[in-house]
């Protein structure tokens, strides 16, 4: 009842033109010390350990999903959340069960091979045809390709900030409706990857509204780079692609929240969260057990402090973000009502790399807020970068409703070596990185949380992401 | 006839006291102006890139081993070697079919699994054992794994020299003897490897006489971590591991040969080599294709010299090498009685990285012979490290026999990230590096050819191998 009540009034102050929002020299000193007490604590480490090692790959809908959603309830408790519960998200389910890809004839030899999200089975035996980006098979007259295998070879970039994957991830989502529309029996792409192991990416992949989908697979880098070889010598080559997978009905999973109330204003909150489902191939320790561990561990230390924040924090463990953005989605749906409640969102979903580089997207009257978290967030190493970032994908569909977002960016050189791979195991994380981005989810939550004033979610898009 | 009546000469002149071995300036200089060619020259990575894209994998005894026999003998015709020929080889068959391993009951997760060569196939579910290394699972009383999965959790050390692979590759060979001591029903290793990707590392397996076989594999190393991790929460670890694999009646392939023919001695031989089947994982990029493209590059280009050594330079590409040396001890029976005739004999197989240290078995009088070769060698970045290092594994059997050996030992550091796993593949290779090894192998085996005396190759075992 006092959370209503405490509602109501603040509803009423916000709709008032809003004053400067300020940071108290005394929530300055805690958040200092909480910054240095998160980089000597392995709550974050721990956490990731025990989701990648006790429950392994969680595809969204899976038996492995379930029993990832009783973990992250059980481990809430663990850590001492006041309130844990979860939110039902209900999904298309996609099953991969097998998959292979062979080189036929003189050159036979397998190809490492692994199937899209989304995409349909079947088993196509194909001609190659090799394109060395996307706009070239866009180009591709219809019916040219008719009964081919359709193979984009394009080498994503490596980048700090991963917009590599732009152009990658585009790749992915939209060759197979390109290869359709040019007659195409199978659609494959060199994985959107960095590395040059022989472990294929995997991800979503989509078809355009009218087209027949059709079988859509990535090859490992040295696959794609062994499959153009083989084209460059000049005679037709030939693969088999054996894809057994597929949409089948719908799953329900869950987000999982959990809560540390804020001392004097409870019912209003800053969330944080990473994603709980991974794809099937690895262990999603980078992807997204970081964020979820980064995100516990922060709202944990925070839970300890002697003196907690006015505000809640709300640690939000996403259900699907892999295949669309479910949990985040109705996440948003749900609590759009709320957005005011909603003091800033921010999802760590870019892997275990160090924060290097800090920016939200504040109105003018809460900059200097903003600035204040930045000069405690400096000596973690990160920058103050207004005007750059966006919210993390979870929180996107919410602040294109109005939340208000920050941006902790990591360095994410060498995600995309691991991403949606077999590769993506606890032994990519490095504790201390790991740390560093709970101090500074820790920091930024606290800070936002005990804030004078808001940080400019209200209904509507406001603050469009900057990328 | 001609080459008859000159072994007979030599025959007669080798049985007395022999002389100094010694190099002529002007086979010097031409070796100088040969490193200097071969280090700008593609031959080398051309042969490999062919051997690894057009047969790919190629495991003893399969379909892509009999294509690659046949693409040795055209590819020493195309480099215009003198002679090519083929030997035959038999031996045991043995195949891999699938393989799969899997955590069962609340922490249900798939584990990245390969069988060891030699292994049977069977399908176990049983609790698994830790050990911590091969001592701790043979001190492990008879009966005590009855029904279990004895898993050695080694961790192999990198080093320049490889030396970490003693320990690995014993773990390998001893470990399911040892297992099955124990009464084990099945038989994990962490892999014998430095990596941390998903890809376990094959290699052949050993069972002593009189012990029943059981289905042995190998984890890679973040699944044997993973492993470690479950058994430590502290209850039972169930694993099913599913191999389909086993010996299946015996096979031939060919240990192929080329000539590049000496000038004055035509039928004394160099001989270099390197194996030319590969595991199944990979493309035998680093394991062989590598030391076939190196032993094949250097004879090119010998072969290509306005005036060519006196001797013969012979190139093998031994079959077999990896389920048990069978090409090597092959040629090391059919050609004992001509040991005399060989004058020395070096194989190349540990990968692509650069040479490092040169060493021989030469006797004293041959000594200063060899110091003149290190000579020539140094600027490549060569030491000279006599009492080092021992003939390549093809050349063992018949070193064992009285052949001279030379050493050219290769940076490893990396070797054992790719070595029997699905990522020898050719990108691992760096081209400069090749290059340079081509140079290392063309200098020692021009003058070695050219050398006036011999390097001690005699029947009996006259120089044992350092390491």
């Amino acid at each position: 009842m006092l959370a209503v009540a405490l509602a109501v009034t603040l509803g009423a102050a916000q709709a008032a033109t809003p004053s400067q929002t300020t940071i108290s020299p005394k929530s300055i000193d805690a958040a200092t010390q909480l910054r240095e007490r998160a980089l000597n604590d392995d709550t974050g480490y721990k956490v990731v350990e025990s989701l990648t090692t006790e429950v392994g790959p969680r595809m969204a809908g899976s038996e492995a999903d379930a029993r990832a959603v009783a973990w992250a309830q059980a481990k809430f408790k663990q850590l001492g959340f006041d309130r844990v519960w979860t939110e039902p998200v209900t999904f298309p389910k996609w099953e991969r069960r097998s998959e292979s890809a062979q080189v036929l004839g003189d050159h036979s030899q397998k190809l490492a091979v692994t199937a899209l999200g989304g995409s349909p089975g079947g088993t196509i035996e194909g001609e190659v045809v090799r394109f060395a980006d996307l706009a070239s098979l866009q180009a591709a007259p219809a019916g040219s390709l008719a009964g081919k295998i359709a193979f984009i070879d394009h080498e994503m970039e490596r980048a700090k900030d991963g917009s590599g994957y732009g152009m990658g991830s585009r790749i992915r989502s939209a060759g197979p409706s390109a290869a359709i529309r040019a007659g195409a029996a199978a659609y494959m792409m060199r994985s959107a990857g960095t590395d040059s192991h022989r472990n294929p990416h995997t991800g979503i992949t989509h078809f355009d509204d009218g087209l027949a989908p059709i079988p859509s697979a990535a090859l490992a880098a040295p696959d794609a780079e062994q499959l153009a070889r083989l084209v460059a010598l000049g005679k037709p080559v030939r693969v088999k692609l054996a894809l057994d997978c597929g949409w089948n009905g719908t799953a329900t999973s869950y987000n999982v929240i959990g809560e540390m109330r804020g001392r004097s204003k409870p019912d209003e909150v800053v969330v944080i969260g990473g994603h709980l489902d991974s794809w099937d191939l690895g262990t999603g320790a980078i992807d997204d057990g970081a964020g979820v561990a980064i995100a516990m561990g922060a709202g944990k230390l925070i839970g300890d402090m002697k003196q907690r924040p006015a505000r809640t924090i709300r640690v939000v463990a996403f259900a699907n973000e892999e295949q669309g953005l479910f949990g985040g989605r109705a996440y948003g749906e749900k609590h759009v009502a709320d957005v005011r409640k909603h003091q800033i969102g921010a999802e760590s979903d870019f892997g275990a790399g160090r924060v290097y580089a800090f920016s939200t997207s504040a109105p003018d009257y809460a900059k200097d807020a903003a600035k204040q978290i930045a000069d405690v967030l400096a000596p973690l190493g990160i920058a103050y970068t207004p005007g750059e970032g966006g919210p993390g994908p979870d929180v996107g569909p919410f602040a294109a409703n109005g939340l208000a977002w920050a941006a902790l960016r990591q360095d994410g050189t060498d995600y995309f070596d691991f991403h949606h791979t077999p590769d993506d195991t606890l032994d990519k994380i490095d504790p201390k990185a790991l740390a560093q981005n709970v101090a500074a989810y820790a920091v930024f939550a606290y800070l936002a949380a005990d804030a004078q004033g808001d940080f400019g979610s209200k209904p509507g898009k406001v603050t469009p992401p900057h990328e």
